[in-house]
């Protein structure tokens, strides 16, 4: 029987919401999901591979690819520009491989637009009222920081809507988990 | 903080597939779930208790149920009905437990029909061949059961493209955990 494709997932976060532990995790329990390798024009750091780690590209290859429309989605983030190569996705799909993609909400509103089928995950903070306690007991930010911060979650939290999944990175075991069975469900899903 | 309320899930199959067992392991291993006990006029099986398997109602008892809307749905199979009693629904998914309804094709449809949120999940049989060995190797059914229940099995079949998910019972194990991976995954579901 020929194998079923594949399927995309996005998983988004705010920094420091744990996602590329999350994303590790997954790829360790689940042979069948790969993550994608971005391309990017920032030079590589001691011990990353070329094609391993990143597909490492001087600004005219990457400019060209991007003109080709070999990006899935780019943006240029501090100076340098990150691309999700379109064909390593759809080899990767074809052979029946998951694959998943920590992309920002601008990339994961971009790829949602390109048509392709995908499933949005949302790995979130622990929520604010949790967060304002968490903020107010640790009595290290002034009210003006603690404002600030509340109204970041805030914007995050609005993000959230466009995203099919939202998980809260509370404890990351369940979050872990939680991203997982979003994963497992969706192959089972009719159409 | 107040317990966000539980999700409806209807699990519909083919009698034979494996239902009343994968509805029994998720119940085993999530605490959050309970099942629905369902109404029937039908003779209660050998083991089956009446308040735990089912409730064992008289054709009219069922009657004057039915005509005071006691039921979520209900359907007459091979001679005898069977109902979801509303109020125990609604009140297991109040108190924040997720409700795991077994019911068939029409069923599912109608608790769909009825607006209520729910998501459906049809459990398959490895093939019609495997479905007929089971129902033998129960023994509880005659021939002319195990006959009516085949062609019944092939209608439903036809049936899934209704349904949400879709899960073949190939490997039990394997169909318990995808099971309990969509239930777990609506938890996550944005809106």
């Amino acid at each position: 029987m020929k194998k079923p494709p594949g399927q995309l997932f996005v998983l988004s976060a705010p920094s420091g919401s744990g996602k590329t532990t999350v994303l590790e995790a997954i790829l360790q329990k689940d042979r069948r999901c790969v993550r994608s390798i971005s391309a990017t024009t920032r030079q590589p750091r001691r011990g990353e591979r070329n094609g391993r780690d990143y597909f490492f590209l001087s600004d005219r290859q990457f400019r060209q690819a991007r003109r080709r429309g070999a990006f899935l989605e780019c943006a240029r983030i501090l100076r340098s520009w990150y691309g999700t190569p379109r064909a390593a996705v759809a080899g990767a799909l074809r052979k029946g491989r998951d694959v998943l993609l920590g992309v920002d909400v601008q990339g994961a509103a971009r790829i949602q637009r390109s048509g392709l089928p995908v499933t949005t995950i949302f790995l979130l903070p622990p929520g604010l009222a949790a967060l304002k306690r968490r903020l107010k007991g640790r009595g290290t930010e002034t009210a003006d920081q603690i404002r600030s911060r509340l109204a970041l979650a805030h914007r995050e939290l609005k993000q959230v809507r466009q995203y099919d999944y939202a998980v809260v990175n509370d404890r990351l075991e369940e979050a872990i988990g939680a991203v997982h069975a979003i994963i497992k469900a969706q192959r089972y899903r009719v159409r």
